[in-house]
């Protein structure tokens, strides 16, 4: 039976196990540095960095929604970005992975959030044609662009010698 | 000359027309709905869901750079996302824009912060080319996709009746 609840300070043990498990299924173990320490940290302390919903199966962790909120300046409202969804391989087929993507969408309703958005591997297209079942769109137009590291500490340095 | 500040609630004002400026430079003015009141309240509340530099240009608004957190699971830290860069037509050329850039890096850099991202128009080559000289990485593979209005309406719906 599949039990959704919003995550506690205690839950950070079983959350960075997940990370993990993501990470891996994605072949970028190498990437993930996270600890217990650092989610209790951003998303337990007084100014949280990002909410999270645990799913349990027959009361066993069985995958997560961890999401923050964005903004739109063109509605003039916040939206929420779901930046990780995750269910254990074992436990997939079942339905939780849906039920974690709506009950945030419910709770975006529920917050009065204009959007509610995410990233998919473009090459995933089972999970494409998934999300446009439910009203999703492609965003296809935007490119994501990242800085980080090196290049990061570069750009600040150039900000500072103005 | 260029002065670039931490924007405050007495520039909302000064905010949302640039932001309307923006909507029009992107032939989007028809979704740009957003008051200077939506500004104050989600920009300069208890619970702020932006941070927002303003440039001026001889004590004259001349653009801004708008942007709020986001967070990596795989390195445990926050990050900042860069939801607007604009700078007012007739005072582009000054690097005004770059120094809104940098000074947001800058500011992530200060705060520990793991990432800094945006997205630009796929077809905005000269954008992307400067972003890339800058060290930032094309996250190709990754696909934004986003649910709103009535679509996101029905996937809370369904989550309630589960």
């Amino acid at each position: 039976m599949l039990k959704i609840s919003t995550a506690t300070r205690e839950d950070c043990g079983t959350i960075v196990e997940m990370i993990r498990g993501l990470a891996e299924y994605e072949k970028l173990s190498h990437l993930m540095t996270a600890t217990e320490a650092d989610l209790e940290r951003d998303g337990f302390g007084p100014t949280p960095r990002f909410h999270c919903l645990l799913a349990k199966w027959d009361d066993q962790p069985a995958g997560f929604a961890l999401y923050f909120y964005n903004y739109s300046t063109f509605k003039g409202r916040a939206g929420i970005y779901l930046e990780d969804l995750f269910v254990w391989p074992r436990l997939r087929g079942k339905g939780i992975g849906k039920a974690l993507l709506l009950e945030v969408a419910r709770i975006a309703v529920e917050e009065g959030c204009g959007r509610y958005e995410w990233q998919v591997l473009d090459w995933n297209q089972p999970s494409i044609d998934f999300y446009e079942s439910l009203g999703a769109q492609r965003m296809k137009e935007w490119l994501p662009m990242r800085v980080e590291g090196e290049a990061l500490e570069k750009m600040a340095e150039m900000a500072r010698k103005k």
